[in-house]
């Protein structure tokens, strides 16, 4: 007499499970390219960048006006005008060789270096210009509307560090700097090899009782998305010998397996039997998630491996929850947090209490407040959820459901403004 | 006698602004291009999609467990329990010929199509099997442990509307439906414009007097990380005329043109002085907004023209404010909201009033709580106050400044958790 009872026997939490990854894994990618400045948006830096010049490189001009003496307009107001000479003219890229003496000014563009001896602009706007003088009302203090040399950069200091995320605005400082090219660490390999006899490759033919691998192209999508270079494992059957050649074949040219499938524990989860069999390091499998229970961690050669439910919206709440996590400590990347806006539950709804739960909701307006509508399908599998949803309420652990009106964080998926 | 007066007359606000922006631009690209599926995430779908089948496209196992008549088992108790004769093994992507009928199970695989006569999947975990027998001590409802043919996705349903986002998501769905290329519109290619004399080219010889021209290589960095295709229109020395016919020589290869520099009302800006000559028709000159006051739009040929000041810190608030929302009209991209998170001012900060005022802030952690400290270079030319900062505090035109420990909401401009 043979009894099968099979489940998992205890689940970890997502904190424990994050907790794990982070203790458990190490591997970071060290090779590195060195890319043109514009291509290197959104990439690692690998190499601290300190300036070289300062910047500005020398005092200018902040505002169009007159160069100065501080000194000249120090009692001037409207009762009691000073009257200056405007001695020339210095176009924004001119160098004035000429020195302002006390009585002088000289007209001046906004950036242009403001000539020896002058330490202030009198905007246009507070200088009445009478032919070949101004009449200044006002005093203005030292250095009043100019950017003194080094004022934004100061020679030495540090512009860019090592396994920093370049971003536009770096950009516009490591160009200041005249720097056109910059180190980066490659991109993180992620190969996903996906299980299951019952699959069609995408463009396939359509047989019975089979379906289109269509996971593998949302989790390489989400790849990409994420700072990810794709690499396709291709599909293994349902047969444990094969998913295990296939990893052990691929892992030495990718940085992260995910693999689609066979992760429960019934005894048709030959992914999980693979692991085992290659000898990877379980660091936790079977999770208090939901949707996403059978999602598990595993370390091989070094490398983390991700199993994923072959269920999309399983498959989408795994990536988000442990992939991305997992893409940080390998390529030292970090992720912005998902936005979020506060809305009204518009029903009540139930949650597993001890499950972390990932409720797909519709944002909607109305008279100027935001209501979360619970979409009603609710099952790993339905990825129509995800495209009717904008958002996504995490019920934590300790909360057994949310009640009618009760404000929430909604994390958004799309833009509240797009059609759908 | 000569007298100059200058300045902007009077500022619009930033909501009159993109009012203004909304009712005068409504140039759309219609030009299409045909990709393969993977490559159209991120992109504007040109095609509304129907599903051509149901998803799933039968009915098929939810669970590993036993196929079997929901009448069966209608009476199963722990004290009472039903036994069920196991007749054969589905696995996943085979099919049964089979039909079951009372008193027989089939053991099946998650995915796999459920036989004839089957109503409701048995899992494992409620089932203990007895050599060629299974003990079931539980009823079970119609459907149970079943997924319904078309649950996911009906036969006809709208899948993907024309002018969508495309997201990782909305990739695994059309991949469902065995779709392999997706029709866009192109991306949007905003041609960007440098202006100014005092400019030298990245990678060029730094002469006395001149500054790299860095805010163009910021803002061809936004441009590529907004979905647009960045297309360099060289830079114009201090010349109307040159100005102007670059502008007229250009404006049928983009869709929107951005200036930089020349923008203010000063006798040295001839951007906006070239943008008049042209006969563009200036939607707005002059905001109330800080760093960026004097930012302008213009239509030439239906074409948006954006003035954005030189100076990078107000050119990137431009580019935020102003560029994304007419991204947004050109191209039917739909921007997330940058990710916010709630924090403490550490002190206190002034601001103009009536004026929008965008405050550059370190935000820390502290005992638990997050403080926003505000930077304190904040001209507008300081582009390393941006990359210091990893948020930014939106002070709006009636507040008139921010008390110490005031709650504020600051929108991140980096992950917290990244050294800079």
């Amino acid at each position: 007499m043979a009894i099968t009872r099979l489940g998992f026997k205890s689940l970890i939490t997502v904190q424990d499970a994050l907790n794990k990854i982070k203790s458990s894994i190490s591997i970071r990618i060290k090779d590195i390219e060195e890319l043109n400045l514009l291509s290197s948006l959104g990439r690692v830096s690998a190499e601290e960048i300190k300036a070289t010049v300062d910047i500005p490189p020398f005092d200018r001009a902040a505002m169009d006006g007159y160069a100065a003496l501080s000194e000249d307009i120090r009692g001037a107001s409207l009762n009691n005008p000073v009257i200056l000479k405007v001695t020339g003219k210095i176009e924004v890229g001119e160098i004035s060789q000429l020195t302002l003496k006390t009585g002088e000014v000289m007209e001046i563009s906004t950036g242009a270096k403001i000539p020896e001896g002058a330490d202030v602009v009198i905007p246009y706007e507070e200088a009445k210009r009478v032919d070949g003088y101004i009449e200044v009302y006002k005093a203005l203090p030292k250095w009043k509307n100019i950017s003194r040399k080094g004022e934004d950069l100061r020679k030495g200091e540090i512009v860019l560090t090592k396994n920093q995320v370049i971003r536009a605005w770096n950009i516009g400082v490591l160009a200041s700097l005249n720097i056109t090219k910059i180190k980066v660490y490659r991109k993180p390999r992620i190969g996903i090899l996906s299980t299951g006899s019952e699959l069609i490759e995408l463009g396939g033919k359509i047989e019975p009782g089979k379906i289109i691998n269509s996971t593998k192209w949302m989790l390489a999508a989400l790849t990409i998305e994420n700072g990810g270079e794709f690499i396709d494992l291709g599909t293994a059957q349902d047969d444990i010998d094969e998913i295990e050649n296939k990893i052990k074949n691929s892992i030495e040219k990718v940085d992260i397996v995910i693999t689609i499938g066979g992760t429960s524990v019934g005894r048709k989860d030959y992914t999980i039997k693979a692991i085992k069999k290659l000898g990877a390091k379980i660091i936790f499998h079977g999770v208090s998630i939901k949707p996403g229970k059978p999602t598990g961690v595993a370390i091989y050669n070094g490398k983390p491996i991700v199993m994923l439910s072959g269920f999309p919206v399983a498959a989408l709440v795994g990536f988000e929850t442990f992939v991305k996590p997992i893409i940080e400590i390998v390529s030292g990347i970090k992720f912005m947090p998902l936005p979020k806006i506060r809305a009204k539950m518009s029903r009540r709804v139930a949650s597993t209490p001890g499950v972390r739960d990932f409720l797909r909701v519709k944002v909607i307006e109305k008279n100027g407040e935001y209501y979360a509508e619970p979409l009603k399908l609710t099952g790993s599998g339905i990825l129509s959820t995800v495209t009717k949803a904008n958002g996504i309420i995490v019920i934590p652990e300790e909360v057994e459901g949310l009640e009618e009106n009760e404000e929430v964080e909604v994390l958004l998926l799309r833009a509240l403004e797009e059609s759908n």
